[in-house]
């Protein structure tokens, strides 16, 4: 799995960006880690809902791309529990639920040292496609 | 309007550092833009789904809270329907559906161009603070 | 269309069940209606939303299906928005939204006399069948 | 907790004219079943969708009421795992989650002998009101 976890590190850009670290990948599972800076803060002063989606989105990205073939998220339901603040740790888990030929299901629980702020649901469409091929095509 | 226009546009650091800018804010309605750059691409090499959901996330942020007080996201569901490539001129209408006393819901459009990007479904609870208030509150 | 408008009248035993009556069907689109009945109550003594959720999600199942071929409900969103009262006649439309290949996404709104009841946002799987090929494949 | 399971199996008209049985009560936390017969069928000859998710929304508003005072499902998200048939003995259990002073979130799985068929996530808004008294407000 060294050669996956090096290739979800390397090619995220927006996650990079956003301060999302790759912290685990196995098939199916990925944990990330985000500390949550002033960069992320939104009008009320904690963190942005957009980026705890986009913590719990990268973990959901990374799992349900952990076999190799190119999953497409199609849908996202995120709740949000609890406030993020400044400095917190945040964790986000993705694990697959279960899975058709076609689709796929994943659960992605965001914590912060045990306390939840937000869980997410998310739904993939699996390609039959790797990221080469799938570049190609959306390009 | 402009004051409320001024203040979302000075207080939001995760938008600014996200690349949205505030076009337009009404009561119960925002419409905001940002253009697709490398920064926002994911594994795939198109617009990364939490730039996406950033995006009308700061829309429903503010058409929310255009009244004056303090709401809350508590819910937001996205359904992702047509990719953004780098370049793109993305563009998030959030627009308030229905309320009551305590919760409102709100509908986001992404496009590109009237190319429909992703749908936002959005519930948050309506609190009795203004923004400072709530900042003191919280941290 | 009559003969698709036929088809739906006749074959689905849960809608039928309920109180669900299809209004009208074109590629897309479908209307449908519930009367609220002692039947339809809930804990609080309001309709359930249960059958909130069937009544739109019948809708939905129709306007997706208009087109020939079996597509499968894979996600469903709903917002609760306003209650609904024994003796209120419940109006569901669902639209297409967009479409690719093999999704497509639907918004669908339940109103009584134009007051927003519920928000739901539906996307379904495309297969290549028609409803006699699932049929076989599911059992 | 026997007053509170005799409450919720004499008072939920739509749950028991859909079959559902209420198995298990406990604060935050409810199990309930639904044998698929031919009355639950859609147009592919499976359980209609609207039948799950009444089924898991009943788990949802036992466990989300078990409390004494009623909370108001605001949104509810679906996703369809695996198809369930004529026959299949449903199960739904329904979890707290995490909840605050107004708001509680739950997550409801809906298995067929361990098979997962249907996960569902709901937000309730916890009103200070006992069924009576809401009653009286709402009608």
């Amino acid at each position: 799995m060294q050669k996956i976890f090096d290739f979800f590190t390397q090619n995220n850009e927006f996650g990079k960006n956003i301060g999302v670290k790759l912290i685990e990948v196995k098939y199916g599972y990925a944990k990330v880690q985000m500390q949550v800076k002033k960069f992320h803060l939104n009008l009320a002063g904690v963190c942005h809902g957009g980026a705890i989606f986009t913590l719990a989105d990268y973990a959901f990205a990374v799992a349900s791309n952990s076999f190799g073939k190119v999953s497409l998220g199609i849908n996202a339901n995120i709740s949000y529990i609890n406030a993020a603040k400044e400095g917190d740790i945040l964790i986000a888990e993705a694990k697959l639920v279960d899975e058709s030929n076609r689709l796929g299901t994943y659960e992605i629980k965001v914590t912060d040292n045990n306390k939840v702020i937000a869980l997410l649901n998310g739904t993939v469409y699996k390609t039959t496609k790797n990221f080469e091929e799938l570049k190609n095509d959306l390009q």
